[in-house]
């Protein structure tokens, strides 16, 4: 006879990720990422991003395959409509990440979820990007996230769950409270 | 005999970019934009997102084509690597928006570029997210952009041109300044 111990919830690898804490734990320095990506313009509002290799406590790390992230904008803002604009590209970083974050903590606080789905939407005045309107600002004025979860809680585990993703996502601390960026130019020859 | 008048520069259609900024000056709601994406759980750190119709000026209009944006994480981080995590997919959206708004407003100054290239990294500590340190931020502590140009100008013409990205991108505002993100839970049945 052999007993079979389920050893993921929500896709999430449980005893990888209680090592991954307890190793982050013990030696902080396992705690540090650096991410990157390449941006290429095409012409217009059409650009291409290559994702690159990461940075993880020192080691760099190649993905297993290339992504390339591609840009355009609508007719309607000059573009040739051949891919998501900036904005929306950000729409759904914060889409992916409350999400994951969300499904990551579930299992690790043994929380099984069934489905996740969601939908964004931001406002944006243009007169802001413009230069139109000193008063208003050139970014999305509010974001609005409706997640829907299916899963077998009670109310009250829900709303602990559907907290988990604003309490933890990496974007949505970034989006909220704001991120130093520095910008450093040189000749291209 | 006839005469060709250039109508575009980097790639931008200059009378239109003119009468753009005439209609949203004459017609201020001209500049309402609200964006749209939805995005469905895969598992795991898996997602992805559909780009939807956006509203301008109260009016829905659909993009020429779908665009699907994926998002996973890389082994380190439990998934299955088979895209660009979400962080990954926010430094995208900053390069192609600061990318984009520099082509623009370049266009709009009568500056002709020949070639845009940017790289960006971003530094994140696990331990934020990780809810392991309290004090360390679950975003990204800071992100460097290395904007690269070509284009016939001056040193301090140049400078001019790589500060308009940042003085008029949406998604840098957005990133440096905050957006308040709303988060809304419904069952899905």
């Amino acid at each position: 006879m052999s007993t079979k111990v389920a050893t993921t919830l929500n896709g999430v690898d449980l005893p990888r990720l209680t090592s991954t804490v307890e190793a982050v734990k013990g030696s902080p320095e396992l705690g540090s990422f650096k991410f990157r990506i390449s941006n290429r313009w095409v012409g217009g509002g059409e650009n291409r991003s290559e994702v690159q290799p990461f940075t993880h406590a020192g080691k760099v790390i190649p993905h297993k395959t290339g992504f390339t992230l591609s840009a355009d904008e609508p007719e309607v803002l000059l573009g040739a409509d051949s891919g998501a604009n900036p904005v929306e590209h950000l729409l759904h970083a914060l889409a992916s990440c409350v999400t994951t974050s969300m499904v990551y903590h579930a299992a690790a606080r043994g929380m099984a979820i069934d489905q996740v789905e969601s939908t964004l939407e931001g406002n944006l005045d243009l007169r802001g990007f413009l230069g139109l309107a000193p008063e208003i600002r050139n970014g999305y004025q509010g974001i609005r996230v409706t997640l829907r979860i299916k899963a077998s809680l009670t109310d009250e585990q829900l709303q602990e769950l559907s907290s988990l993703g604003p309490r933890f996502s990496p974007v949505y601390d970034s989006l909220v409270r704001g991120v130093p960026v520095e910008v450093v130019t040189e000749r291209l020859t």
